[in-house]
């Protein structure tokens, strides 16, 4: 192995409103692409940041976690963090940084992954976090959503919560934990899995909220996961009241 | 007094990030401009949305008063502020709508207005808070802000906290209450007072923090406002971290 070679961890946080998601594309803003263009400018090389997840247009995060290799870059890793987030846009920031192993890799080391995504309920849209929550002015029975996410724990098949253009092998995962917690007007929805199928937390949330206004009974949920079927479950629930929290390693 | 004029009071909540301040200008984005458009669709009229405050660019506000006069508009009162908040951008919203006496007036009406401005000063920058706080990573004395402030309490000549451009006749102004509130890593600066001179409240807050710094002790505020000198007091603080909370009347 070269010695001036390092793999480098980075724990980032970032507004995606502006953000056409994270994966770069050209003549596009991604939190991807402006991540690598500040490695560029700083160390004169063209890397590919390597992000756990690869989250949607909107969509935002505060433990996202991504790998850079670096070779032969005259930076120290003490200075690459301050550096890096002088040149990041205000919406993004490199909150840790570290030097690690060559084998940690930010997608297949991940263990789990925890998302959080908020609804506002209050009849007044609520201007300071319009851009990260969504606006639902509907009166909401948490507890009911409590129970429903209850039914989502375990191994399950979850093709009824995944966009029908998720085509990944398996639609298996394990959701460790669920929880819908009220703060009026807020509603917070935090879930933990090892993975999740494309769109399956913003699925969730929207099945999760016809629940609360009390189209379904809780117990609908078990029909839902039965059917396999995108169509059985509720509408999706809008990109910009989900965040990511948190990737364990 | 037509039987079909009516005087209207608004409540208002905006974030300013977007927008070239309150006082409407031909081409540019302006609360005073975005909310007179929405009643010029809603109302077939051309109004002039009068507010309380002319709050300065990336200025925010949850709780500007306005007052508007509308003539022979088809609208009945209890379904302006719901059609009127459809028809506005998601950062502005009127959060309350009454119809008043004709002897109200936004402006002349005002007892006292209360302005808050908000401090992040921890390392890293707050990327969701980072249009609504100044992002100031400085061990700031909090106490020592505090005592400052106190010194301001008064009926005051605050010409060394106006803008050198203020026309306004008289510099004496009347603080009513003012604190600072330490929350780490947020400081939080709540003012109170019968009017403000042009950016005095980003001019005290500038100077605040050159105290909390230690650059200055707290009763250098004293020999300040003695000198009657904008060159005398600290630097100007940035708009985005002020917000216009209550107008008494």
């Amino acid at each position: 192995m070269n010695e001036k070679r390092r793999k480098i961890k980075l724990l980032l946080h970032y507004d995606g409103s502006g953000y056409h998601g994270w994966a770069a594309q050209p003549g596009m803003a991604t939190i991807q692409g402006t991540l690598q263009e500040a490695f560029y400018k700083l160390c004169g090389q063209a890397v590919t940041v390597v992000g756990s997840s690869r989250t949607d247009a909107g969509v935002h995060a505060l433990g996202q976690t991504a790998h850079v290799v670096l070779n032969d870059c005259p930076v120290p890793t003490e200075n690459l963090q301050k550096a890096l987030n002088r040149l990041l846009p205000a919406e993004i920031v490199i909150a840790d940084l570290q030097e690690v192993e060559d084998s940690f890799h930010a997608i297949s080391s991940t263990v789990s992954k925890v998302y959080c995504y908020t609804i506002c309920t209050d009849p007044l849209r609520p201007v300071f976090d319009i851009r990260r929550c969504w606006h639902y002015p509907v009166n909401l029975d948490s507890g009911a959503m409590q129970q429903a996410a209850q039914r989502l724990i375990g191994t399950r098949d979850f093709t009824s919560f995944a966009a029908a253009a998720d085509q990944r092998q398996s639609s298996i995962r394990t959701i460790l934990r669920c929880q819908v917690l009220s703060d009026p007007p807020w509603i917070r929805f935090e879930v933990e899995a090892d993975g999740f199928l494309y769109n399956m937390v913003r699925n969730i949330v929207g099945t999760l909220t016809e629940i609360g206004r009390g189209r379904w009974n809780p117990e609908k949920i078990d029909e839902i996961l039965e059917a396999r079927d995108r169509a059985a479950a509720g509408p999706i629930a809008p990109p910009q009241g989900l965040c990511l929290v948190k990737i364990h390693y």
